[in-house]
């Protein structure tokens, strides 16, 4: 049996432990959730008081120059490449990772539609995050095509001649577990068909290699594992095979090869920045870089390497405890055992038991009764399905702050609020607007 | 002749001169480009401050709950609609002006393919701001549809019955040229033409009556007169004949009826709510409100009736000292006298004169000398046309922050510089990256 004394142990020899104190950690909270919201770097403040107070207050629209406010999406584009294995000059961080997705699948579709016209569907896995799939069913009723909904064992064999798009989230936002992407991206590509990624959950949580993969397009989130800050700017990547290809739908001035030529005609940027639109927000892209910045701290730690190790450390941990100390209390585990196929989260089902009344898993409420001892992960709503489309407890493990104690403490809570059945509390079952 | 004591006399009549107290002025600036970046209300940095260290640092994930940032883009939408003749409920604060315009620009050529398949033309200025005539000739593109750009004196004309969508800055950019929004949407609607305004130089600059001119859809811009900080969100306005009708293509999951709901197809919220796409930049939504207050602080001192008469007094002032005070120097005047064509903004152009060894017209020049000088304006570029279409000196006058002796001063420093040719300096010749 692991014990707390482990536990304090293998924080004691952690060589990522430094990195904690990059971080405003707030006192009586084990966060589990900075795979929904990062949380808030410590440089994070006098960054964005001092982009507020003099870069927009006193130098104003001079900043533009000074600050050199207008590269900064190319910038923080570069600084994130080497995190997702892309190149310089190929990612740019701007706009929110739904109107990315609008973006590179939009591109996907055009070159298959100049190239491969009988290829009229697009591939996705039925329980990828929502908002991806509501774009790509937005953009397949405009075009006329079909969007293919399917379960992860069944990727393999939806890859048909007449499919022009297989769009996959790297790792998925219920379960945890994790495509291998070099693998579907070789059998999409032997079969003639492009690759969109979503990286939400994948960008600073597990090692990711755009290029080596030779992915076709990608796109992520700010505000998960890169900290950036509640609804910060996302990110797009574009394969320079196809940068230059295709206008994207969405040519705006940022987007144009010489913005402050002000001509009435549109003539897209070289590469990557055609994919930016209308004026960038500088206040909430000077906060992402303070994000960025804490994982080219984390370099000479060891990087990304590092970082999954310790992940995996932490979430194998995690699952341990949760079998030896929570027993009996009906949790199942959707996410996989197998390390790669495992993101940096881990994600609890509730397959016995009920809720309150016989209403609903009691995952919510579990959930709700941790918040407020202070553990904060999320719930995510099963569709009544089996297996990983049941309710989700869902716990994410940055290991740029979170320690071993803290897994231990976390599980320890965990088997109180079951233990207790705490969580049967009114309170616990009331329903926020945001889950 | 005016002079400079008549200027104070009149700031020190002026029943908004408290407001300027609501902003960060920085010392020995004259700030005449408002309406390109605005000024930092002084409430902004705390504001910001809190965002960042209390909602995100402290209450992290649960802030969507406690911190009600869910809704914040339809309550900033709400606070501004009555300065723009919306409803409430009708307008959202979000993404970029360009990003906005291509949902309404959408959802109108929707419309309009539905119920008239043969209006496949899209009318707008040809001096418009370029990011509206990109996003419409990417649009067009797609559809197959033509963008037909006319001079202000040609949109009558163009109103024939192959048209589907009327688009038009409601304050032209470049000259400070105001359309009558009234009477263009009348006669475009007697044509069976939607109409699309973009108030990028309008709101929170003149009055606007969206409802009263009967429009069918707008947008406009946060960071300009709304003082939203760079990049600020944007906003968006359908009318609600219209708002439930279509999806906008952006269809990602905050524009979901029921987002938590991790349902796979998508269902569109009723009304504006669609209009959203991804998860929202909180830290700017945030600065935005504080720049939305300001105009709250200013209803019960007259709102934008004593705003817009304060404007044109402003304008009209500049307008008149630079006649009196740098004749001769080949200036001249792009924007409408009569007060009912003009925005909130002078523009001049150098007619006759030319920049240093004959090359260029010589006003970029004369705006970086000014600017030198703390006298902040901005410089944009013609095409070579004549008229409009030549090279301007651009002056904004937010009637919040900009009083009498300003433009009083503005113009001495305007006088000093060409006739003392102080403008043909090398430092002044210099081109930046954004201009």
């Amino acid at each position: 049996m692991t014990t707390l004394q482990d536990c304090r142990a293998l924080d004691a020899q952690d060589p990522l432990a430094p990195l904690r104190e990059h971080f405003a950690l707030p006192p009586g909270v084990i966060y589990l959730d900075g795979n929904s919201l990062g949380m808030l770097p410590k440089a994070t403040a006098a960054r964005v008081a001092d982009v507020v107070a003099r870069e927009w207050g006193t130098d104003l629209i001079r900043s533009w120059n000074t600050a050199s406010w207008f590269d900064l999406p190319q910038r923080l584009g570069d600084q994130l490449a080497p995190f997702i294995g892309a190149g310089a000059g190929e990612v740019v961080c701007t706009d929110s990772t739904s109107i990315n997705l609008y973006k590179v699948l939009s591109a996907a579709l055009n070159i298959a539609r100049e190239e491969s016209p009988a290829r009229t569907r697009v591939v996705s896995e039925r329980s990828n995050f929502p908002t991806d799939l509501y774009i790509a069913e937005g953009l397949c009723k405009e075009r006329g095509l079909e969007l293919v909904l399917v379960e992860p064992e069944e990727i393999a064999a939806s890859l048909t001649s007449d499919v022009a798009v297989l769009m996959l989230t790297h790792v998925n936002y219920r379960t945890g577990a994790m495509h291998d992407m070099a693998a579907l991206t070789a059998a999409a590509h032997t079969a003639g068909i492009l690759t969109v990624w979503d990286l939400a959950h994948s960008a600073g949580a597990v090692p990711v290699d755009l290029r080596g993969a030779d992915a076709d397009f990608s796109i992520g989130c700010g505000y998960k594992y890169l900290n950036g800050g509640p609804g910060a700017p996302a990110f797009v990547w574009v394969h320079p095979r196809h940068a230059d290809r295709f206008w994207q739908p969405l040519s705006g001035w940022w987007g144009h090869a010489a913005p402050f030529q002000f001509t009435p005609g549109y003539q897209p940027a070289p590469g990557i920045t055609r994919y930016l639109c209308g004026t960038q927000p500088i206040i909430s892209l000077s906060a992402l870089q303070c994000g960025l910045d804490v994982f080219d701290a984390a370099q000479p730690l060891g990087g990304m390497a590092a970082l999954r190790a310790k992940s995996l450390a932490l979430t194998d941990l995690f699952i341990q405890l949760v079998q030896e100390r929570c027993a009996g209390h009906g949790l199942g585990l959707a996410t996989p055992r197998e390390h790669g196929r495992r993101g940096s989260q881990v994600c609890l089902t509730r397959d016995e038991g009920q809720g309150l009344n016989g209403q609903g898993s009691g995952a919510y409420a579990i959930v709700q009764a941790l918040i407020a001892r202070g553990v904060i992960g999320d719930f995510r709503k099963g569709d009544g399905g089996q297996g990983p489309h049941k309710d989700i407890l869902r716990f994410g493990f940055t290991p740029l702050y979170i320690g071993f104690e803290d897994v231990w403490n976390a599980v320890e809570h965990l088997r109180q609020v079951l233990d207790s059945a705490e969580w049967q509390r009114a309170e616990f079952n009331q329903i926020s607007a945001v889950t």
